[in-house]
C-alpha cells in the first residue's frame, strides 16, 4: 500500500523520554523521573460523589454531545479562579492543557516559523509545536528565568523570507518550571512583560504548577500584566487528577475564534462528564481546602530530597536548586558526566531520573538531569539518591581510572 | 500584539451547521437537524454502578496519567468486537472519533495532498482535514456508494508537482453515512476494495453507525477485507453515551507508530476514568444486551419519519431515502428549492433541519436536506414533517407566483 506520510510525520519521533523511561517501568525501581502526581492527593470520595451526584441530577445532559467551547459553570469557576479580570467568553475547556498547546500551534505556526521557548523547556511543548514544523529557537535563561535582551533580540524579524519573520510568539512556563522547578522573579516578569508588549511579541504562558507552592505564591501571572497580549493555559491535573484529561485555555479576543474552530475540529468538545465531574468537585471552595494538603505533601518531599542531596552528594562537585514549589529539581553532575549514559547504571540499581538533555530546543547540557519529589516517598527518596550518589561515584571512578589510562595507538 | 495566524488558519471556519443551527435551539422548536443520539437510550444506572467499581477497586489508577495508546483491556474489548482479526496491538483508543481524523489528517495530508470523498460526505472530517489543507475531491457516488471507475480516475497521479501526487487516501463511511443514510452494497464493497488494492489507494473507513442495524447487519467493514490497506475508525457515542467523546482506530503497522505519535502530542492519552468506565460497563456482554434496544428505538422512528414524508408530502416532488440503520434520512426537494433559505422559514414553524450543500466537497445541491429521525419522539417527528411539509407548500406556492410576475425591467 502507498502510505505515503505527510511531510510533517518526520517531525513526529517517540519521544525520547519515553523511550529511556520504558526500562524504568521494571519492578523495584525507585522512579524519580515521570512527572506523576502523588496518588494520594487524589480525592477519591469527592469524584465519588460528584459522579452519582451528576448522573443521578443530569445524567442524559452530561452523557449528550456538549458545546466545544465547555461546560458553561466550569468556564465561569476557571474565570473566577483566576487573579485578573477574565471574561468565562475568553475561557476554552481543553482535553488536558497538552492540547492548549496543539490548539496554539496549529493556529500560530506555520512551517519555518520561529517559536521562541526557554533553555531548557518543557519538552511536551516541543513535541506539540513539532507537527507543525516550527523553527524553536532557545533564549538564553538564567535562575530568573529568560534573559530579556536576548528575549528581544530573538523575537524581531531578521529578513524577508518566511522564517525570518518576527517569531511568532514566545513559550514560557513562569512557575516551578518544567523540567528546572524554577520560578521567574517579579522583576523578571515585569521586564518579561514590557518587553514583549513593546516588541509585539505574544507570550503562550503555561501555568500547570501554579497553585503548588510552598512558603508563598508566586508573583502575578505575565497573562495578567497584558491579557491581549497573552494566552493562558492551566489545568486540573495537579490540583485534582491528572487521568481526567482537563484543562483550559484563556484568550484574548483577537485570537479567541481560531482557538475554538481549531478545537471544534479535532475532538467536536472536551468529555462534558468529567468536566460536570469538575465542576460538582470544585462546588463550596474545594480547591482552598485540598490544594494545601498538596502542597504540605510536596514540600516534605522537597525538603527530603534536598537533604539527602547535600549528604549523599557531599564532595562531589554537583550543583542543585531549590525549587519554591511544583515537582521538579534540577542538578548538573560533575565535569565528564553524561546523564542518558548513566541512566542505565542508576536503573541497575534500582532508581531512575530524566536525563535533561531532551529538554533543550537545540544543544543539551549532558550533565543535567530532572529529578521528580512528589512520586516518592520521603523514604524512597531517601534510598533513591543515596543509590545514585553511589552509581555517580562508581562512574566518577571509571572516569578517573580512563583518564589515567593509556590512549590507545 | 502581533497575532500573525498560521495560513491554515485561513482553513479554519465557524462550522457553516453551528451558525446555522444556532437559530434553533430556540424553545418549542422540534429539531430534526442535529446528530444527537436519543438521551433515552443512555444507559445511566450501568454508568453509575461503572463509576463507583472503577472508583472504588482502581480509584488511584483511574485519575493517574495513563498510556497514550489506551487502556489494555478496553483495546482487547475493541478488538474482541470487530468481525475481523485484530491484534489489540493496533487498536489506539481517541478522544472520539473525531480525533481518529484529526490524526489521519495529521499523518497523512500535505498541503495541497487529494484527499477522495463521497458525494455527499460527512462535515466533519471535512472540518477535521481542513487545518492540514488538502484538496478534497468528490467521487461521484450513487445509492450504493462511491462509483469505482471514477475512484480509480481519482486515485491516480496525474502530474509531477505535489498536488498532483497520487491520492493519499479516500475517507469512506460504509454504514448509513452521514448525510445521507446510504449503506454500501456488499458487491460494491468487494469491487471498491479490490480496486483500492490495486490502485494502492489507502482506505479511511469511518463507522460511527454501523452497529445500528434495523432489520440485518450490514456488510463486512472494507477493512476486513484488507487491513494493511485501511485505517478504521469507531466510536461508542453511538452504542453507549457520545458526552464521554470516546473512540478508536485500528491501524496496520505500517502506520500505526506515527498516529500514536501524533496522538502522545495532541491531548498525551484519552483520559481514563472514561476508558475504565467503559470498560466496566461492557463487561459481561452488555452491548449485546443494550444494543438491540437502541435498534428498536430508531427503527420505530425511522418509520415514523418516512410515513409521515409519504403522508405530508404528497403531491410533491420530494424524494427521500429509506435508510437501513444508523440516524439520518436523506431527501431532495423539488426544483427551485434552496433549503438553506427555507430553513430559517421552517424554524418559522418550529421545525429545523440540516440543508444538504455543507456536505459536498464542491458544488453542492441546494435542494438536498438532512433529517435526523432518532432525537425526536414519534409524536414530534409527525409533527415536524406535517410543518415541514407547510412550510414547503407556502415556498413553492410562493415560487409560482415569481414565475408568473413580469420580470423587473
Amino acid at each position: 500500500m502507498n502510505w505515503k506520510l505527510a511531510a510533517r510525520a518526520a517531525k513526529m519521533n517517540p519521544s525520547v523520554l519515553r523511550e529511556i523511561l520504558k526500562v524504568t517501568e521494571r519492578p523495584g525501581i525507585i522512579s524519580l523521573a515521570g512527572g506523576l502526581p502523588s496518588p494520594k492527593t487524589f480525592p477519591i470520595q469527592a469524584f465519588a460523589d460528584a459522579c452519582a451526584e451528576v448522573l443521578h441530577n443530569d445524567g442524559q445532559a452530561a452523557l449528550q454531545y456538549a458545546a466545544s467551547e465547555g461546560y458553561a459553570p466550569l468556564r465561569q469557576a476557571v474565570a473566577d479562579m483566576l487573579p485578573w479580570n477574565v471574561d468565562p467568553a475568553q475561557v476554552l475547556i481543553t482535553t488536558g492543557s497538552q492540547q492548549g498547546l496543539d490548539l496554539v500551534a496549529k493556529v500560530l505556526i506555520d512551517p519555518g516559523s520561529r517559536v521562541l521557548v526557554e533553555t531548557p523547556t518543557y519538552l511536551g511543548a516541543l513535541q506539540a509545536f513539532g507537527p507543525m514544523e516550527p523553527n524553536p529557537v532557545s533564549v538564553a535563561s538564567d535562575d530568573e528565568g529568560v534573559i530579556v535582551e536576548d528575549l528581544v533580540a530573538k523575537a524581531r524579524a531578521t529578513g524577508g523570507r518566511a522564517s525570518e519573520d518576527a517569531a511568532r510568539f514566545v513559550y514560557l512556563l513562569p512557575n516551578f518550571q518544567n523540567p528546572t522547578g524554577r520560578t521567574m522573579t517579579e522583576a523578571r516578569r515585569a521586564a518579561v512583560s514590557a518587553a514583549a508588549a513593546a516588541a509585539g511579541l505574544p507570550i503562550v504562558e503555561d501555568n500547570p504548577y501554579g497553585e503548588l507552592w510552598f512558603d508563598e505564591a508566586p508573583p502575578l501571572p505575565l497573562t495578567a500584566r497584558n491579557p491581549e497580549g497573552c494566552i493562558y493555559l492551566g489545568s486540573f491535573s495537579k490540583v485534582l487528577a491528572p487521568g481526567l484529561r482537563l484543562g483550559f485555555l484563556v484568550a484574548p479576543k483577537a485570537i479567541f475564534p481560531k482557538l475554538l474552530q481549531a478545537k471544534q475540529a479535532v475532538d467536536l468538545h472536551t468529555p462534558i462528564f468529567t468536566q460536570r465531574m469538575v465542576s460538582a468537585v470544585m462546588k463550596d471552595n474545594f480547591l482552598e481546602r485540598h490544594v494545601p494538603t498538596i502542597r504540605a505533601l510536596y514540600k516534605r518531599q522537597r525538603d527530603a530530597m534536598m537533604a539527602a542531596l547535600k549528604r549523599e552528594m557531599a564532595g562531589l562537585d554537583v550543583k542543585f536548586n531549590a525549587p519554591k514549589g511544583g515537582m521538579f529539581l534540577w542538578a548538573r553532575l560533575p565535569e565528564g558526566i553524561d546523564t542518558v549514559a548513566l541512566l542505565p547504571k542508576a536503573v541497575e540499581r534500582n532508581v531512575a531520573f530524566v536525563p535533561g538533555a531532551p529538554f533543550y530546543a537545540d544543544q543539551g547540557d549532558p550533565r543535567t538531569l530532572r529529578l521528580s519529589f512528589v512520586t516518592a516517598s520521603v523514604e524512597e527518596i531517601d534510598t533513591a539518591i543515596a543509590a545514585l550518589a553511589l552509581t555517580l561515584r562508581e562512574e566518577l571512578a571509571l572516569l578517573g581510572e580512563r583518564k589515567l589510562a593509556p590512549e590507545p595507538v
